[in-house]
């Protein structure tokens, strides 16, 4: 077998044996098949497609190509949970602790924020004393004790899956649903989980913008999940604005404890709740050994994760875990001990109109322009800046009504931050529909 | 502009740019462009493809990626030709003499045998004496004073071409027409002639296995030559066996001295005679300035080269250029001067029939076999070794009769290229058809 046989089978558009893959990957991880050969098995693969056949042999290969995580040493269910990333998504901190409360685990590995999306990690980072690397001996520890633990992801985990999406990037390969589902499934598998609920954001702050292409991802997705033998589901969810109210740091660490205290904004918490039962009712298929018969109702989880927030055990559970990896959990009673920014700067519309669109990446990207964000990987970050968006879609708003409050330490792109938040916003004279916030479930 | 846009461009199956092509051809031949996103886009291009402006933009660039010959110190039309390789190809060594005995030039420059077909350089070499390495100012001397000169392929024609098939050869994107085309034409377009003529070989031993697909070559590259300017035509020509008798170096050039004496073996003769009237065609359409509008009628061509055959002035043309190049010309009154091999072996056929097909690429390995040609770049041939074929597809062979003469210096390999020619050929009870020799013309 050599690489330039396997080349010109995808190139011909044969089917890839699990063999040929094996060899790609391994030639990949090993440095041993060149890049400019790589790259052109890439767009054979983008032009001519991979069945998920071939797309799940690939995940494996990458999953396989460095770490897999053993966590065995749990005590129970361990449920994944992977959104492919938005503008103000703090689903992780509420969804953990909500788990725990009702006693499934969630083993996570979380990244860090880059371009226009924010990282479940730079947010756990902003509570004073917080420590997202663990060792993994603790990062179990913590899993059995809270139900709960979030870790930075392991340099080792997927490197096949690196050096691919590293080369995609500048070999014009990103957009193929079997690439980008492999790339992220890649790294679930390895993450060990028995179960993956997958978050598919779509929309104009989303990676998927419109609703066909975020469920053809997500059917890729749940299928390679399911043929490698993770359960596995995806929720569609809206990416048309941002989720809950608040974009930044703490911003967003306090919107999550708020959504756990049972004062949660209303499209946040439902697609949190969606997402929990559907973890939920995953976690009980596979104890009962019901794998792949479980019934879609999630009634019964939808009422014990309303119990869990209103008896305030799971608010417990998000102390308790804060706690477990260093950090200091007082600031749930005060928010100011998380800091506040210098400034807070109102964003009055221009003109009067329904909110009709949002162009969702914009927000993000004033977020980031504030300090929010990184532009590029290394990057400081500010915890304190961000967005509080004051309106949603479909309401009215007035010329001169507050649309936002800038949370800012730098006067000058608190201007900038406020032109790129009123141009993200599309107003008109006439009533807009009113999209659904959970689209579609994809099994 | 950036080569990433240009790849999602051609991915996406967009007709490129002249602007790009230039792009990318000039980022290809100064480096700035990596291998891996040059690779990912001729990936896009063999499989998407390029229509014949993009073809001809691309030959253009890559012509002009490094010198152009200037062959405006000659004085009248130059015309130029070039065979897509074969086996006992020896045509050029013909045709350069029947012009210029008729007052057309040719400048030539040819190269060198690699695997199983061989280069006119290497024939040429094996006159004692003869020098094809000439600087440019010698190299059109010798047109101008003998009406022919051939030289070997100066290492500045078409880097861009150099680099980019090196390339194709590693990554699975060798066998698309607009890229052999192009490759081919550049260094034409660059070697300055203002018609050319394409011997497109077509069968067993050429490039191109089937009529179709030399076909579809041969139309690109004439839409390349007349789009580019320059007077194109192609013939497609039978390579399902040897061209002429011999195959091996002096072999060849004695073969080509015995159709300039008149002798010459049926199909060769045929070949080069339909080739030289095309390219006195093209070079009468040129000279009276009727460009595009030239009959296709050859009967008056036909027998002008006739008449220098016989009258001997194309064999005194041929002396003269051996000559004018540093070559000793008496081998032409005595053959044993180029020198003879140890041994001569009869290859025998094993059994009786119609000799109904060959594949012609093993005789020309048979003969690098024996050390008549190039496993690699750098190895050194054996000019006096080759393969004498004594019968014509189509003949009946009893067992036992000779089928092949082995022209050898090493016993051992001539047992094992005799086995190489006898497989080569396949044997049937019933007479088998006669194909053509010239099978189209391409305009």
């Amino acid at each position: 077998m050599n690489i330039l046989e396997i080349i010109r089978n995808k190139r011909d558009g044969r089917k890839l044996t699990d063999d040929e893959i094996d060899f790609f990957v391994k030639g990949i991880t090993d440095g041993s098949i060149p890049d400019y050969q790589a790259s052109s098995l890439l767009m054979a693969i983008f032009l001519n497609g991979m069945d998920i056949e071939e797309t799940t042999k690939l995940t494996i290969a990458m999953a396989e190509s460095g770490d897999m995580l053993d966590l065995s040493g749990i005590n129970g269910t361990v449920i994944d949970k992977h959104s492919t990333g938005g503008v103000g998504d703090k689903t992780t901190l509420i969804i953990g602790p909500i788990l725990a409360a009702l006693g499934v685990h969630t083993a996570k590995m979380s990244g860090r924020g880059l371009g226009h999306t924010g990282g479940t990690v730079d947010k756990l980072e902003s509570i004073p004393g917080f420590k997202s690397e663990l060792s993994e001996e603790r990062f179990i520890e913590v899993v059995n004790e809270v139900g709960f633990s979030d870790v930075s992801q392991t340099k080792s985990l997927a490197p096949a899956d690196k050096k691919i999406y590293a080369l995609r990037d500048v070999t014009g390969t990103v957009e193929n649903y079997s690439l980008i589902a492999s790339s992220i499934m890649s790294k679930k598998l390895a993450a060990g989980a028995a179960g993956i609920v997958l978050d598919v954001k779509c929309g104009s702050g989303a990676f998927m913008k419109d609703e066909e292409s975020a469920k053809q991802l997500a059917e890729v997705m749940v299928g390679i999940g399911n043929n490698a033998g993770r359960k596995t589901v995806a929720l569609i969810t809206d990416m048309n604005e941002p989720l809950g109210r608040f974009v930044g740091n703490t911003l967003e660490v306090i919107e999550a404890v708020e959504v756990l205290k049972g004062h949660g904004e209303e499209r946040l918490t439902e697609v949190s709740m969606a997402l929990a039962a559907e973890m939920l009712r995953i976690a009980s298929c596979l104890e009962e050994g019901k794998d792949g018969k479980c019934s879609p109702d999630t009634d019964r989880f939808m009422a014990e994760i309303k119990r869990v927030i209103e008896d305030g055990s799971a608010l417990a559970k998000f102390r308790e875990f804060v706690r477990a990896q260093g950090g200091d959990d007082s600031f749930v009673d005060d928010y100011s001990l998380l800091g506040t920014a210098e400034y807070t700067f109102d964003v009055k519309s221009s003109e009067a109109g329904y909110l009709a669109s949002c162009d969702t990446e914009k927000i993000g990207l004033a977020t980031m322009h504030l300090g929010g964000g990184r532009q590029e990987l290394d990057d400081v970050i500010d915890p304190v800046v961000g967005v509080e968006i004051k309106k949603k879609l479909g309401e009215y708003i007035e010329a001169g009504e507050i649309l936002a409050v800038i949370h800012s330490n730098d006067r000058k792109k608190s201007e900038e931050a406020a032109d790129m938040i009123r141009e993200a916003y599309t107003l008109t004279d006439s009533e807009p529909s009113k999209g659904k916030t959970v689209i579609e479930r994809i099994v």
